[in-house]
């Protein structure tokens, strides 16, 4: 009786391995990786991008995939997910790319820019354009991969205490707006300043701060910003805001295949699917702040503040080409695309909608 | 020596099945699964999707699910995939939910509707709103599953031998244009008909009709309509074409859990690619046709000729209503989602977009 369930056993197990070609028992590993975000525990949308990807990855491997991930609640160091997964001790971060300026100047690009593309377009530039091949020739010196993790949509330009009628009102106005957009205002006389989520609203409240960008009704109505500043700009700074999928190059490259592709493929759905979550709430937010806090103003600089911000990113722009052959070539490869992919846009969706909009109900 | 073999390898075999808790030997059997597709051999963008699909789910199953696709020059049904999967001929589809009208009037919602959502809205509908529940409501009763299949972004609205000035110049217009925007159309006194790709420039030369709506430029320019009318007019009927995999549901519960998510993440992830490929064309396309063709007119139609279409958009809609409580289901889940998300796009993309064009460059 025993020797039959062997033979039968074995029988079964030969037709496994020579009908699929799997390299032998590849089947029976279980790879389980660390992933460190620099979100906080329960963070919103943002949190749950990762959670999404690792979820499919451990469904689509049968389990042969798990992936736990550290809020920086428990490992303490969201600014130091790039150097945590570049050293091994994480396998994997969520995060964003512009928030490794400072170390690697280059990853500015790949996260959006002030007057960018806008999302459609700038998953264009990634998966059809140069984008990928770019970010690779950034992030390969470091032994890391990155890859797109999650889209805001378009940011709101911010909540102001005052409103901004000229250039003159930006002149010394304190705000926290980090990144490149920050380096824009400088260059016109404001203060930009970085401060971390948990004091924001005790800063603007106390007028440590005259103005700050978080980043859409999707996140910024429950930090109740609306509450103590009247002004709710329209955005010119992050019109894509894309986070990011950092991953070590030797967990990388001791996946098989499979897992490989599974891996990917979770990560670029869980990107797409954050974009569509993102606009999704952002709707529903909005809604809800028009209806109980109706007294909200929204505005769009004027004209002569929004030229003197582009004037101001297109001399920074030129600076940074200037001193860096990659920076140039990416610089030039994002302005390139947007200019054709503009067109489009502008004949598409944005003629389709003040088309529609024309109408009466 | 032949004993001491098989030891061993019942041996590896059973640690395989211990440490990952598959069902006994799922691994061992590879699924075949057939795919009738819509279009012609080698179509683009349409048929790169479910290409994409079958390829990302045999590499991430390690060969064990196999998807071979029929093109209509196989199958010779381009409009009979419906039918064929829900026999269990084929196992998958891959075509346009509005196809199957005339066989089951809700299935029209899911592709795209005159005066509707744009594309991440309609994601957002569909996603994160009622759009997927409501889509299984409708296939469900034909043992069919039916999931987003990639979106072709805004469609454009035509190539026309004669501008459209007014109403009187749509009375009596032979137009190719199917669907509801046909019908919208012909309570306006054109004469929409529906007519082959294959004879479409045909009859557009000789003046069997005298205008047809296709794609957008991702698809057109091949097509050389620009060769034989002047006017391009910009969407009001398709915002945001989604294609479809239909699946049949046999199909379906004999997939083991990891094979079935690897189908749905395939699928899901193989349609935003579409839309991010058909951006991509329509932009780079767009360049061609204004660089080699800088003859033709792009045309907006008149207030009066848009109004007209949307009231008579919105009786018909009134009438489909009234006639189907699921059809009222759907009009109405779709006129909310679109009502909230709407302002949300107009308030972020359109917002920006107006912003940064009004600047010099």
């Amino acid at each position: 009786m025993k020797s039959l369930k062997i033979t039968t056993l074995v029988a079964a197990a030969a037709v496994t391995i020579s009908a699929i070609s799997l390299p032998a028992f590849a089947a029976d590993r279980v790879y389980k990786l660390k992933m460190a975000e620099t979100w906080s525990a329960n963070f919103p949308i943002f949190g749950d991008a990762p959670r999404n990807m690792a979820r499919m990855a451990e469904e689509m491997s049968n389990g042969r995939l798990k992936i736990t991930i550290d809020s920086s609640n428990k490992h303490k160091a969201p600014f130091g997910v790039f150097d945590m997964v570049r050293s091994g001790q994480y396998d994997l971060g969520h995060s964003a790319s512009y928030y490794w300026k400072g170390k690697v100047p280059n990853t500015l690009y790949f996260t959006t820019m002030p007057f960018g593309m806008i999302t459609p377009e700038q998953y264009g530039w990634f998966y059809e354009g140069d984008g990928m091949k770019l970010m690779e020739k950034v992030y390969q010196p470091f032994g890391l991969l990155s890859f797109p993790g999650g889209n805001t949509g378009n940011q709101m330009g911010g909540w102001f205490q005052k409103e901004i009628n000229s250039l003159d009102d930006l002149k010394g106005l304190k705000m926290r707006i980090p990144g490149f957009a920050g380096e824009v205002l400088a260059k016109l006389g404001a203060k930009p300043t970085n401060i971390a989520s948990g004091e924001l609203y005790t800063a603007l409240e106390r007028r440590t701060i005259d103005a700050l960008e978080w980043v859409g009704p999707s996140l910024d109505l429950r930090m109740g910003f609306h509450k103590i500043a009247p002004y709710y700009y329209t955005g010119w700074h992050e019109p894509a805001t894309e986070l990011q999928f950092l991953v070590n190059q030797r967990t990388w490259k001791k996946l098989p295949d499979d897992l490989r592709e599974i891996l990917r493929v979770s990560m670029k759905l869980a990107a797409y699917d954050m974009y569509t979550q993102s606009y999704h709430e952002s709707g529903v937010n909005w809604a809800t702040m028009a209806s109980e806090y109706p007294n909200i103003q929204v505005k769009t600089f004027p004209k002569e503040v929004l030229a003197a911000m582009k004037k101001a990113n297109q001399e920074l722009l030129a600076e940074k080409s200037a001193a860096d052959p990659v920076a140039k070539e990416i610089i030039e490869s994002q302005a390139a695309y947007m200019k054709t992919a503009r067109v489009w846009t502008n004949i598409s969706d944005r003629a389709y909608l003040e088309s529609v909009d024309s109408l009466a109900e």
